[in-house]
């Protein structure tokens, strides 16, 4: 149960925007522009560093989500998410993606953890300030939706099924606000 | 030195709402409505909650100019700033803020570490549902903004005088998006 009064079965951040959604407006356009709009990285790429950082929160929601959208985006390649989330080394990861991962991954403990050999490493497979920029923000924004969507205790789906569907729906339609916040507002 | 090529002299986030104008827009609208907006928590209350994270992340810039904004804001109680950043008892504290802040400090390590005592805690000091979503999403919020400021190196002010001037704007004018960011978009 959730620690709050959300709307009943609506899951994760969903029920967020529709309890606030003055901030659940801003939450949502934020995420749309960072995984949608124009960046170096693909929208599966982005995707990708996403269910990274919500798989080591340990927050099942974001990850399960998340990792559906990008199994959709990565298409026949979709085998890479999976390795991703288990550690698990792949020949489908490029060597600028594993360093820009890996700055994920440190910016996930702690900004101060990412040094600069990070980043040169990032640099000398391709990285360029605008990938370097949105897998920083990426990462800390998805440390915020995982602390607020577990913080309140969100009800999180257990089918997998239901996260498949997620994944298609973010994939083809992106991120809309959900309509209960609009009627609510 | 920062991690990218960021504009000169500006420090922390408004370096990077100048470098990414699109993001940037959505991170201070989100802020401007989560710590000025209509909330059961003052201003003071939750730059105090801010300044607390910031401070448990280690983020100096965060820490520093959101603390100096809480003291504005708190008048002759500023001292309770201080306190809360050191982690001292203080009778300028309720007992609710008390449990509020314990809320925020368990968000700033992982959002499940949460537990329904935390919230029990909190709703036995007078606490609703609007105040606990307040904290929770103030903590993950900087929990992000922390990560995002440090994990790109940004510029952080050593001036105790610098922050205190930042302190007095976001305690008068809020948060606007520097302008600088809007002649790049």
């Amino acid at each position: 149960m959730a620690h709050i009064n959300l709307p009943e079965g609506v899951p994760g951040i969903r029920s967020l925007a529709m309890f606030r959604p003055d901030t659940g407006k801003h939450l949502y356009d934020l995420v749309s522009v960072l995984l949608r709009d124009h960046s170096p990285l693909s929208p599966a790429e982005r995707e990708l560093i996403a269910s990274h950082v919500s798989a080591r929160n340990d927050c099942m929601f974001c990850m399960s989500s998340h990792a559906a959208a990008a199994r959709e985006l990565y298409g026949d390649q979709h085998e890479v998410v999976d390795c991703v989330i288990h550690n698990q080394d792949t020949p489908l990861l490029s060597e600028k993606m594993k360093a820009l991962l890996n700055i994920a991954g440190k910016v996930q403990i702690n900004g101060k953890k990412v040094a600069p050999e990070d980043i040169q490493r990032a640099r000398d497979h391709g990285a360029g300030d605008r990938d370097i920029h949105d897998t920083v923000l990426i990462a800390a924004t998805f440390s915020m939706f995982n602390r607020y969507v577990d913080g309140l205790a969100t009800l999180t789906p257990t089918d997998p099924e239901e996260y498949e569907a997620m994944g298609k729906r973010l994939a083809t339609v992106g991120y809309q606000t959900p309509a209960g916040s609009r009627q609510r507002q």
